[in-house]
């Protein structure tokens, strides 16, 4: 999935006032970072102004799918031409940066900025291929080790497309950025490493007796 | 911090379209879901499209400050009066939830979700207490055990405020609710549990020999 080449155009909402040099367009970079996310916070405009909201999301290819519901209002607004202007933002906490001063205290992370325009996925057959995509997002292998969904389900279910086209990632990596004057100082400073870890599975209450837990819920890291 | 009571008055906001069951107003339940994440994901609007940006931030008592650097589009608006109009949300992913079927799959987690007004912080006081926040919000008792920031980078840093007043939470817990005639699939299904987890410290290349790390950065999940 990540054997993506060349970069996405920067364009005047993906270029940012500040920290140009954390910024990368770079299309590999960016699927990563996406691909490695569970949740998104998806904005857009209601009556003027910002909403932000969790929520799933999946990657395939080219295109990015946010997980909504029938009913919601950025779902029911994205149906009206030409669509939702939405911006969905992932971001990797990596680490706790302590410097000696307060000042340059910072944390180590990874995000990715998509701007579009989202529209809502009709065709049953995209849907299907979507809620599975979702799926697999969270728990890679998962979709073909369930019920798919039936009519009645995919119904149910609203997704909004857009593309990956006015994008962008920043990243922080490293140590502490100390000002000389400071090194001498008797704070400890360095990294606190920051991650996401799995524990182990918890059965359902109703789950029937002997049912082994498989072996794509091993324990550990996201990867 | 989380002794407060009361509930925050619903606005059409902060009333969710879908999903109402989940929704929570309280005031104890926002502050300790606030208190326990480290990026919030800022949203405004920039000539009428969606921004989310992930950023720092902290609260006291009825406030909360997000962090931002002097020149950035956001902090430069919320300069004119009246401010800024900002969604603030901070999300904590608790567990993967896999159902019998794809269309049951969800997960587990905590949302607070803010809209207000952002105004930057100008008082060089108040500023200085706000960015001693930021660093304790990241690494509790830090701001102690680091060089107070001076008058030159207090002022360089930007910071936004914003009243606690449009508030709301959501809240999923428990496993997977499958439909009845599901349950006898043999799809094993039940909880992941996600959490984040802090590593080893490690020190700064240039770190003087012999500065052990100290006490509050002892290895284990966010309390």
């Amino acid at each position: 999935m990540n054997n993506a080449t060349g970069s996405y155009a920067p364009t005047p909402y993906t270029v940012p006032t500040r920290g140009r040099e954390r910024a990368s367009y770079d299309r590999a970079l960016v699927h990563s970072i996406l691909d490695a996310g569970y949740l998104c916070h998806l904005g857009f405009v209601r009556e003027g102004r910002p909403v932000v909201l969790p929520t799933l999301y999946a990657r395939i290819g080219e295109r990015l799918y946010v997980h909504g519901s029938t009913g919601s209002r950025p779902l029911r607004e994205a149906g009206a031409a030409p669509g939702l202007p939405v911006c969905v933002t992932v971001t990797h906490l990596d680490a706790l940066v302590l410097a000696r001063s307060a000042f340059h205290h910072s944390v180590n992370y990874r995000s990715v900025v998509v701007h579009g325009t989202a529209t809502p996925v009709t065709a049953p057959e995209e849907k299907a291929t979507v809620l599975d995509a979702l799926v697999d997002h969270v728990v890679p292998g998962r979709s073909a080790d369930s019920r798919r969904a039936d009519a009645r389900e995919l119904a149910a279910t609203a997704v909004l497309a857009l593309e990956l086209e006015e994008v962008s990632a920043k990243v922080r990596t490293g140590g502490p950025n100390d000002d000389p004057e400071d090194l001498s100082l008797p704070h400890w400073s360095g990294l606190v490493p920051v991650r996401v870890v799995h524990g182990d599975p918890v059965p359902a209450d109703d789950l029937s007796p002997g049912t082994s837990a498989p072996d794509y819920l091993t324990a550990g890291s996201r990867p």
